[in-house]
C-alpha cells in the first residue's frame, strides 16, 4: 500500500525544486511558476474559485470552499516566496535541489514556509479525498513577498476586505518549542529595517597622501553605529523604548518556563557566548525587549590583499524588532534625530526605510488559540506552549485589524532548522504529524 | 619639425596601455609585458647590460651606464605596477586606454609610477641621442610590486647590493607643492596595515529567532574599532605613539610656510570638512603625525534590500602611518594587545599583518638634494620646497641602509593626480619638464 504521504513529500519536493526568491528580481520566473504550482495544486485538492490574483508585485494564490453555513472561517496565509540562497558555497547540497536526509528535507524554503504552507493544502485534500467535503469553511491567501515584508499586502487585503474576511486566520510561519513541545505563538516582535549611508568626499583618497587630516567614511559610519547601543547592550536612542510594556513579575514567571538551555544554544549556533541587553534572560531579550541588530555593513576596499585608500562611502543594513506600543514611524524619527545629533564633522549620512511593521499579541485563552493546542496533543508528546516569538509576521496586525479576526499561529517548524541560512531543512515527522494536526483541528469545530 | 617630446609621449602611452596592476594575480601577464616594454626601452635609450632579474614575485628591470669614473653614481628606482583600477564605473575614459584632455593623460598608473619612471628613461635617452654619453653614472632598478609594499625587493636589494651600489637613490614617485613648486620630499611615514576579523557564530542567524540574545559580528567589529581612537581623533592604543617625535617650534614654523588650502582642498575632495586629530594643522596631520585609516570593512548581507540576519563574520582593512622611530611591529603587537583587551564577550577577533615598513627622514642641505632643487628652479617659477610627505615607501630606507646612499625624492606629480583612484592622470607639461630638469641636473655634477 502506498502512504499518501509519501505522495505529499513528493509534492513537497517538486515545490521546493522552483526557486521562488523574492528579493532578487533575477528569480521572477521562479515567483510565476511557483505561484502557478500552487494554483494546480489547490484545483487538485479541490479547492474552488482557485486564482492567480497580480499585485503590483508577486501574486497572491487565492482558493476556497465555503460550503459549511453555520461554521467558521479560516483564512489559511502562508507565503511561497523564499530567502535568497547565498552564501551558496555554504550548502552541502544544492538548495533548490531538495535532498532527504534523515528524514529532513534540505532546501532552501523547506521550514520557512513552503514546506509549513504544503501542510495546511495538503490537510484540506486529505480531508476532501476521505469525506468528499470540509467540517468547516476555509479560503486561502499565499502571497509571494513575505521576505520582502509584504509591501503589497496590505492594499490588497484592503481592497478585498469581502473576499478575504474570515473568523480566524490560520498561520504555519512560526518554530515549535521542541520536536515534540506544540508552540502557538502569541506575541510578534514589530520590525523597523533601514539602511545608513555616510558620504565624505567626492572620491577614494590616498591615505598616504591625506591620511589624518581629512574624514574618512568608514570610520564615520563605525561612530555612528557604535552610538547607538551603550557597553550593556541597552539602545541609546531618545525615546526608543516608548511604549515597551514594563516587564511584570507574571510575565516573567511565564517565561521562565519556556524550555531553553544556554548551554545547547551555544553548542547548536556555534557561539563562544551569548550577548545582550543587561537585565534580560535571552528568552525575555529575544521574544518581549526591543532590538537593533546591524545586519550587514560595507565600505571602501574589500578585495585580496591591500588598497591604502581613505573610503569616500560606507553603508550598514540596520533592523530593529520592537514591542508592545512601539511604532516603527516613530522609532524611526527617533533614529534619525540620533543620527542628526551623533554624525561627525564631514560627514553626509542619509537613513532609507525598507521596511516597518508594528508588534502584535494575543491571548492564549481564545477558543481558537485553545483547539489548536488540544488538536496538536492528540499528535506531540507534550502540552503546547504559548510563547512570545522574536520575529515579525508585520501581516498578522494588518488580518486582525482589517477583517476582524483572530490569529493562530500554530507553526510546525523548528528553531534549529537554519531558516533564512545555509542548509535550511524541515523535518518531515512535523510535515506528517502537522497534516494530521490541522485536519483534526477542523474536526473539532 | 618633429617635437622630441611628441615622440616621447607616444612611448608614455604605450607603456600605459600594458595593465601592470600587481595587487591582482589575473594580471599576470600584463606585468611580464610591462618588465619587457621598459627592458626594451632601456636598450634603446642606450643603457648597458639591461636585464630582467627574476625575484620571488614580480621581476626587478636592471640597466647601467658606468662610463664615468669620478662622477657620482645615481640608482634610479621606480615602479611599473599600477594599483588595481576597480572602481571601473567611475573612469571617464577606459583605465588602460590612455587618453591627452587638456594636456592630461589619463590613465592608471599615469602619475603613479610610469608617467614619473618615464622621465628618467627619457632624460637619459636624450642627453645619449645629444652627446652620445651620460654626465654621470647610472643605475636603472624598476620593480613590479611597489603597490603590494615591495615584498621581495629588499631580499633583493640585500642580495645584489654591490650591483646596485650607489652614491645617490633618485626618485620620482611624490608630489609636487603645486603646478609651478617644486618639492624635494624630506620625510615619509612608515607604514603598518593589517586585517581585523571577527567571527562570533558557525553560521549566519535569523534576526527574529535570536536578534537580542546572541552576538552579532558586524556589531562586534564597530565596537572593537571604534575602540581604537578617541573623540579628538587621538589613536587610544596603550603605546602607539612611542618613538613619534616632539613637535617642535621651529618645525612647526617651516610647516607652516608650505602653501595649503584648506578652503580649496575641501573643494578638490569633495569634502564638507576637513576631519583630524586636534591640536595639529592639517599638514602637521598629514606629514608629521601618525594615523589609523579604515580602508575597507564587510560583513553580512550586502545584497539589495534588506535580509534580516545576525551576521557571523565581519572584517576590516585597517592602516598605519608611522612617524619617527615608530616601529611597526612594536605598534602591531601594541594594537594585538589593545585589541584582546576590547574584545566583547562572544567574538574570536584574528589580526593579519599585511604591509610594515619605518618611517624615513632626510637632511635638505645635502648636497645632492640642494643641486635637485637648483634644477627644478630652471624650469619652475617658484622655490623648492621641501615638505615631510604623508606616504610611505618602504623600500627608501632599505636603499640607504644597505647602500649606505643619498635619497633624492624629485617628484615631478600633483597632488591633485587622482593616484590610487578613478581617473588617474598626469600634466604633460610636468613629463616634458621633468626631462629637462632631469638631464639639468645630472650635467649639474
Amino acid at each position: 500500500m502506498v502512504d499518501k504521504s509519501d505522495i505529499y513529500i513528493k509534492d513537497l519536493l517538486e515545490f521546493l525544486r522552483i526557486p521562488t526568491v523574492s528579493t532578487d528580481s533575477a528569480y521572477k520566473e521562479g515567483i510565476v511558476k511557483g505561484a502557478g504550482w500552487l494554483a494546480e495544486e489547490l484545483k487538485k485538492s479541490g479547492m474552488e474559485n482557485v486564482e492567480i490574483m497580480e499585485t503590483a508585485g508577486n501574486p497572491v494564490v487565492y482558493a476556497d470552499w465555503l460550503h459549511q453555513p453555520g461554521k467558521p472561517t479560516f483564512l489559511i496565509y502562508g507565503h511561497y516566496d523564499v530567502q535568497p540562497p547565498d552564501p551558496l558555497g555554504l550548502w552541502t547540497t544544492s538548495p533548490f535541489e531538495p535532498e532527504i536526509r534523515d528524514d529532513k528535507v534540505y532546501a532552501r524554503g523547506a521550514t520557512d514556509d513552503k514546506g509549513q504552507l504544503l501542510i495546511h493544502v495538503k490537510a484540506v485534500a486529505s480531508l476532501m479525498e476521505e469525506y468528499g467535503e470540509l467540517p468547516v469553511n476555509v479560503k486561502f491567501c499565499l502571497e509571494g513577498e513575505e521576505e520582502i515584508a509584504s509591501p503589497n499586502l496590505v492594499p490588497f487585503v484592503k481592497k478585498h476586505k469581502e473576499k478575504l474576511s474570515c473568523d480566524a486566520v490560520l498561520v504555519s510561519d512560526t518554530p515549535m518549542m521542541d520536536k515534540e513541545t506544540p508552540a502557538i505563538v502569541t506575541g510578534l516582535r514589530g520590525a523597523l529595517a533601514f539602511e545608513m549611508n555616510v558620504i565624505t568626499a567626492s572620491s577614494d583618497l590616498h591615505s598616504g597622501a591625506y591620511g589624518g587630516a581629512v574624514p574618512n567614511a568608514v570610520h564615520h559610519l563605525v561612530k555612528l553605529l557604535d552610538s547607538l547601543h551603550d557597553d550593556e547592550g541597552k539602545i541609546t536612542v531618545d525615546g526608543f523604548y516608548e511604549g515597551v510594556p514594563e516587564v511584570t513579575n507574571a510575565l516573567r514567571e511565564e517565561m521562565a518556563r519556556l524550555p531553553f538551555s544556554e548551554e545547547e544554544t551555544k553548542r547548536e549556533l556555534g557561539l563562544s557566548s551569548l550577548y545582550g541587553e543587561k537585565g534580560y534572560t535571552p528568552l525575555e531579550q529575544i521574544g518581549i525587549r526591543p532590538t537593533m541588530e546591524f545586519n550587514g555593513i560595507k565600505g571602501g576596499y574589500q578585495g585580496e590583499g591591500m588598497k591604502t585608500i581613505i573610503p569616500k562611502e560606507a553603508s550598514a543594513k540596520i533592523s530593529c524588532r520592537l514591542v508592545g506600543e512601539q511604532h516603527p514611524s516613530y522609532v524611526f524619527e527617533r533614529i534619525r534625530e540620533h543620527v542628526a545629533a551623533f554624525t561627525p564633522e564631514g560627514a553626509t549620512v542619509t537613513l532609507d526605510k525598507l521596511i516597518e511593521a508594528k508588534a502584535v499579541t494575543m491571548d492564549p485563552d481564545n477558543e481558537y488559540i485553545q483547539k489548536a493546542a488540544r488538536a496538536y496533543e492528540n499528535f506531540y508528546e507534550n502540552e503546547t506552549l504559548f510563547p512570545k516569538e522574536g520575529g515579525s509576521i508585520p501581516i498578522i496586525e494588518v488580518f486582525r485589524g482589517e477583517l476582524d479576526s483572530e490569529p493562530v499561529l500554530m507553526g510546525f517548524g523548528l528553531q534549529s532548522e537554519n531558516m533564512h541560512a545555509p542548509d535550511e531543512h524541515f523535518n518531515l515527522s512535523n510535515f506528517r504529524r502537522g497534516i494530521k494536526t490541522v485536519k483534526n483541528y477542523f474536526e473539532s469545530f
